[in-house]
């Protein structure tokens, strides 16, 4: 198999090609990244490995090849030495890819039709439209003052004006913010075809990698929210956290659309916006392996890369699934031509749990050039946050937002990234539902505090139960008093597990509250715990996150031995001072 | 950094080093497996990178090495284009480490004084006897047919007969069955040095991965279950499970004190036995990364290659923990000369989720060659084994069997890998508790179901809710009636979660029972469902894994919808058929 360009992108290629022993050839200049990773054997015929999975038997990629991907003459070269050829960036001659694939018989992939519609921005968006995919308008814009004029008094400003060519990273895109602008974006975008798109006032930005097979077979990885930074990604969480339960969704259906709209195999990045609204507008793609999906390597069953490879190569596509509940994505970008910064950043990672350097071996570093990337994983969000926070801190302080990575949860206000939420339905349970909050306090366990009536509120109510799971809470704590129809109620409307706190009322001391939450009919359970217990209620949440996060499991243990330990002290006092001096503490 | 030894340890060495892009030299004979990955720069100056870490920072390595790795000048040439000098195999000439070290300043890890006790496996066992680290009773062996008859009436057969050198993968290893194989042992073990070591009856393998940092710091990796076949590793689970919840710990407990009597940095590899009485003893130590640790590769958040680098260079020590609830290990070895059941083990393996496929790149295959292997995770230990049984069917029938992987749960019968004990004081709760049991089948979710009574058999209760979380239980539902002790006190004894049935007796309507149940005092909840409600039991079970297993969550949503669909279903039948002809299905 060989691959053009020898960027990051190829050399993760090279390093999952590894693991199959797939024989892999790289087009570029001098010793570049991925390079580094596939040392061709020294004599040809020795290159070529027995072990191959059997669809990939007869692959017999020799040497690397030193020179531009841009190059037909070296791009001939590549594919004449072998039977799969692919690209890292869509940024190649079309036609020299087609020539070669006319002249030697190697297969391409992406195709070079997809590339070609894609390299070319506008394209791309008139051909995502004619098949129905939802994008941000978009209209051709001559370079002259009157038609980005003319564009922006269509479009309203603000206003993105880019290049339909080359444009990457944030390169070749200009914001207009206002019409009088029109000449500086004309100078700054250079002599590049132009289109114009009107401003997406979006809420998140989100991607998915989507793999498609030969045989047209297309998989989507989970949806993931991305943060740029001066029009380059900066940061990726996955999965996508959302109060509308079925974003996610949505997200990958779009995706998945819009990839089956093009032709050939391999794996594609699809970056969207989320409107306000709840819509989803896809924003670009990319026909490779994108850095809105390196978390994969990491986070999922099967990479990017690999399942790149294994489309492209006609083997059976691989799970896109999580295997960690929690992942985030860092890149390291150059700040200037010294590498002290990058070691710094690479220093504070080694010592963060969780946390996975990936470095590129670029020779040289200036500022804004994908150096390498972190990726962070963990047993929830909060932990990934955490965990991310001294890499974000090694930051330079214009590249640090404490919206990414909070600081630990304040006392008496909600985590942003609570795994349990205790609701109840009045105020007036606070002093009753207060011990839960001190448990989840003493183990540490984000969690989220509000007031959240079944009979009052009961459209809150329902959002709330939809979106619980959708937002990452594992467990829901209701207290309720009397009729008590929260615990229950919140059940029917999420599938995570709920634990119902009878609140003692002034009539019927709890035991109304109790039978209400407890006797729930087939079909949709409750956790009921004792009377007015809502201590039990927390310990009952973290053994049940705990089921599935050992380390909590641990805690708990330590907690019963402590339990246990209190008691013994209180053995030794009442031998020690005789019950009649025993004074009995008020629990 | 350089490594002595190409094969496939080096490799994944290598893969680890090219994240950090941290230069590295291989010398072996040959394009080994390790130089495959590894490709130097041209020119030397370019070959050291400037973004690896601040500690590795004045590394240089060169080109690679071709020549043996066990030839005194090669590893002085070696030494000479390095600042750290490792190995990937113990059998090294540790005198030329010695001389290497001395003449050129070279850091060797680990120390070859750690080399030279290791790989003489009964200074080995002396060093750990010395040490009070506890190993089966050993005794050096004159090669005569007397002496090793002698051993024989000392020790009883069966017997262990090694080679003190050059043994592994079960090579220099000789069974004897009697006394009368004394000869026999004799030819078979050729010319070596040998030693006896007392029959360990074993009830299982163990091993764990350990990693001493430069200044003698120790962390280990979870214990793991190995299982050899022809004494050599077969395949690996993490992490070890045991009604026994101490095993574990007190297995990495004795691996860390028996790495702490040795010297020098880096990852070791300690294989035991667990003895029937719970003794643990070591068998043997790898001082490098091992077999056994493949699987921290994709399961870990810091694999035994990565800590092996980090602990060599002085950097800190990454995080051992898994970050996947399980995960297995298959070994690829050769068949034949023939690379095609390689290739019919990867192709069921590339059909499989959460399975990554390593090969080695080696050039020949032979039986019993290590050619590659696969890792396999998953969400659940069943889910590993179900994963793993299309791997086992894809080998030779002597290779194949069915406890490692056995076939789904069969109707009736507990789940040898349970996620959920349905548990219930007397056989006449029975036919309240199936409930549960229908709906756990209706989930594939893999459970037991057994009698644990609180009173008539307090002991196995006890021993039932301490061994749960260490056996791969996430929940405990106990069904009881009367005064219903069974679900507080297996609460009061383990951290998982515990779901309460009250089970509706003669007298009180199972009022007495509920009450028994959910009025558990402060710091020991049990999760109380209504009265005979079983099924709804083991849908809050569903929850509690599903809050930590997206995939059920999915299932319960899925089951949750087709309750309103039937539900809407009777809706449409009310109305179409009138109230008066309407008969109502008793539940």
């Amino acid at each position: 198999m060989c691959n053009a360009g020898g960027g990051q992108l190829g050399r993760m290629l090279a390093q999952s090609a590894a693991l199959l022993t797939i024989p892999i050839s790289i087009l570029d200049v001098g010793h570049s990244p991925a390079k580094q990773v596939v040392h061709p054997a020294p004599s040809p015929s020795a290159s070529s490995s027995q072990a191959q999975p059997q669809a990939a038997a007869a692959t017999t990629a020799q040497g690397h090849i030193d020179g531009p991907f841009t190059s037909p003459a070296h791009i001939l070269a590549l594919a004449r030495q072998c039977d799969v050829l692919t690209v890292e960036i869509e940024h190649v001659d079309v036609s020299a890819l087609e020539a070669a694939q006319r002249e030697t018989g190697v297969a391409v992939h992406p195709a070079p039709s997809t590339i070609r519609i894609i390299q070319d921005k506008y394209a791309q968006k008139l051909h995502l439209i004619a098949h129905g995919v939802p994008v941000a308008e978009s209209a051709a814009v001559e370079r002259t003052v009157q038609a980005v004029e003319g564009v922006c008094a269509a479009f309203g400003t603000p206003l993105m004006l880019k290049s339909r060519t080359l444009a990457y990273d944030g390169r070749g895109n200009f914001v207009l913010r206002s019409a009088g602008q029109a000449q500086e974006a004309l100078t700054a975008l250079g002599d590049r075809p132009l289109y114009a798109e009107r401003w997406a006032a979006f809420t998140q930005e989100i991607a998915v990698m989507v793999v498609r097979s030969l045989s047209g077979e297309v998989v989507s990885y989970p949806a993931v929210q991305t943060v740029h930074k001066d029009s380059v990604c900066h940061l990726v969480f996955a999965p996508l956290r959302s109060a509308d339960p079925k974003v996610g969704e949505r997200a990958r259906r779009v995706a998945e659309d819009a990839v089956r709209t093009f032709e050939g195999a391999g794996v594609f990045g699809v970056e969207m916006f989320l409107m306000p609204d709840g819509e989803i507008l896809v924003n670009e793609i990319a026909p490779r392996p994108h850095n809105s999906g390196h978390y994969t390597i990491e986070a999922c069953n099967t990479s990017q890369y690999t399942n790149h490879l294994l489309a492209i190569l006609g083997l059976p596509l691989g799970s896109p699934a999580l295997k960690v509940p929690s992942a985030a994505m860092l890149n390291i970008l150059g700040l200037s031509s010294s590498f002290s910064e990058i070691r710094q950043l690479v220093d504070a990672a080694l010592g963060v749990e969780g946390a996975t350097v990936h470095l590129y071996g670029k020779a040289e570093s200036r500022k804004g050039r994908k150096m390498g990337h972190i990726t962070v994983v963990g047993q929830s969000d909060a932990e990934v946050r955490a965990r991310l926070r001294p890499l974000l801190a090694a930051l330079p302080p214009d590249r640090q937002n404490d919206a990414y990575a909070p600081p630990a949860q304040q006392p008496g206000f909600s985590s942003p990234h609570p795994l349990v939420g205790i609701i109840m339905g009045s105020d007036s349970d606070l002093p009753t539902m207060l011990p839960a909050a001190r448990i989840l306090d003493h183990f540490a366990l984000p969690y989220e505090l509000t007031i959240v009536s079944a009979h009052r509120t009961a459209e809150r109510m329902a959002a709330y139960a939809r979106g619980a799971a959708s937002r990452g809470l594992r467990v829901v704590i209701a207290g309720a008093g009397g009729a008590a129809h929260l615990p229950g109620m919140v059940a029917a409307m999420t599938p995570l597990p709920v634990v119902g706190v009878p609140v003692r009322g002034s009539a019927l001391d709890g035991v109304d509250s109790m039978w209400s939450i407890v006797q729930m009919p087939r079909g949709v359970p409750v956790a009921t715990v004792a009377i007015n217990n809502s201590t039990n209620a927390a310990l009952l949440a973290i053994r049940i996150i705990g089921a599935g996060m050992p380390s909590l499991l641990q805690k708990m243990e330590k907690y019963m031995r402590d339990m246990e330990v209190e008691v013994m002290g209180k053995v030794a006092k009442l031998e020690e001072v005789g019950w009649e001096k025993y004074e009995v503490k008020k629990h």
